[in-house]
């Protein structure tokens, strides 16, 4: 329903600064890995990429889940989102892996997990959903 | 424990591109108001303001709940945080209201609620957790 | 929309066990205030109120919330909740105090503390969103 | 660290009425899988299994996966969950699917997919941590 391109396109015109340089590794099939660079202007004091970063990365990495069953519904919004921070992230690009777990007429919901490139413990879960509009 | 002045210090450090100009309205007794200024380069198409961006304003206001309780306390990190998006904030400042709902040994817990300056409907309201660190 | 006897009735009917003795304290303009009578049945090991029992008291009164602006609508059902547990509660009455904070077209969404009988700090908090049915 | 039968020991001491019947399907290395027999006076009207009984189920399913990395320590404790109800369970058995994502010095945190037994969809996904004591 929308490809790679399309969605860096997308992400581009929603995240400020660029989109910070977000690549789309994948989507499709109500999934989709995306990757945040690593840039030392985003780090909190301490050596770590701030929450609001992490939590923008979930939520744009969700919602390339949903645009690739449902294609390009520039109305689509998140109404809920929860994230936990589960390990202080390495000084290294964020890559957020994403899965619907339900595709209403009406709500998706869906999970995100977020790596620190390389790493095998999630440094962060994220739940959210997202409410469609009518047809 | 922390008045105004020395938090917004505490926010310019911890919040990219000198803390967005946040202001620190009040801060006392487990509560905290914030207030975002309204930049365009924050908004989202549609002339919204941005998820993160508002996530970014509830994390800072409750980590000033905690901090007004406890004193400046570099190591207290959020562990969770729910946000619920209400209603679409107006192009408008941001004034953010916090309070603390239990400050344990380890565990800190609070609400926040985000309203368009001037209006009287919360456009999102965010719950979170903090873990303070051994003393 | 809906009174304290008629939602009583909604009580008994949505809660095994006749409810559990749940009373409605009041009902009205998107808020209400219900009471579980302290059982011995209900504690857990430690003498204390279990969390399931906490949350369903805090589903039932936030369920309230919304019948009190939209009547009695059988078809609306929770969609989300959370649940902070910040004291463990006395070997007492639980009272919960919920409020919506917005209703929508598609979804209500409110908030609810709960309150040891006679004490003055939360005993938990909770939040949560209800699908609401096309008229 | 903990096997099957003594789980099932623990889930017969925590939950009311000798555990609702929960089987214990399998415990270990930080995941569990649970069931909840179908009995019709769990059911809500419209036969939905009501929310409170599926937060039960994965709270305690959450529960397994901490002791089963931790061994029996009667004193963790939820601090926190989020349930988001996805499907209307079928009038069957409940069958959960936990994991830990983290298990820190203070907190663990997991996921659990609800799932009425022979379904493939979830019925539900809960989020929760519990507070893990000093040694």
């Amino acid at each position: 329903m929308i490809d790679r391109e399309e969605f860096e396109g997308v992400v581009r015109d929603l995240v400020p600064s660029a989109g910070q340089g977000i690549e789309v590794l994948s989507i499709g099939d109500g999934a989709a890995r995306l990757k945040l660079p690593y840039r030392p202007d985003m780090m909190r004091p301490g050596g770590t990429i701030s929450g609001p970063a992490q939590f923008g990365l979930a939520d744009v990495t969700l919602y390339g889940c949903v645009l690739s069953r449902l294609g390009r519904v520039d109305l689509a919004v998140t109404t809920s989102m929860t994230i936990n921070f589960l390990r202080r992230p390495a000084p290294a690009a964020l890559v957020a892996e994403g899965r619907l777990l339900k595709l209403g007429k009406r709500l998706a919901y869906g999970e995100v997990l977020l790596f620190s490139e390389g790493g095998e413990e999630p440094v962060a879960h994220a739940t959210g959903s997202y409410s469609i509009p009518p047809a």
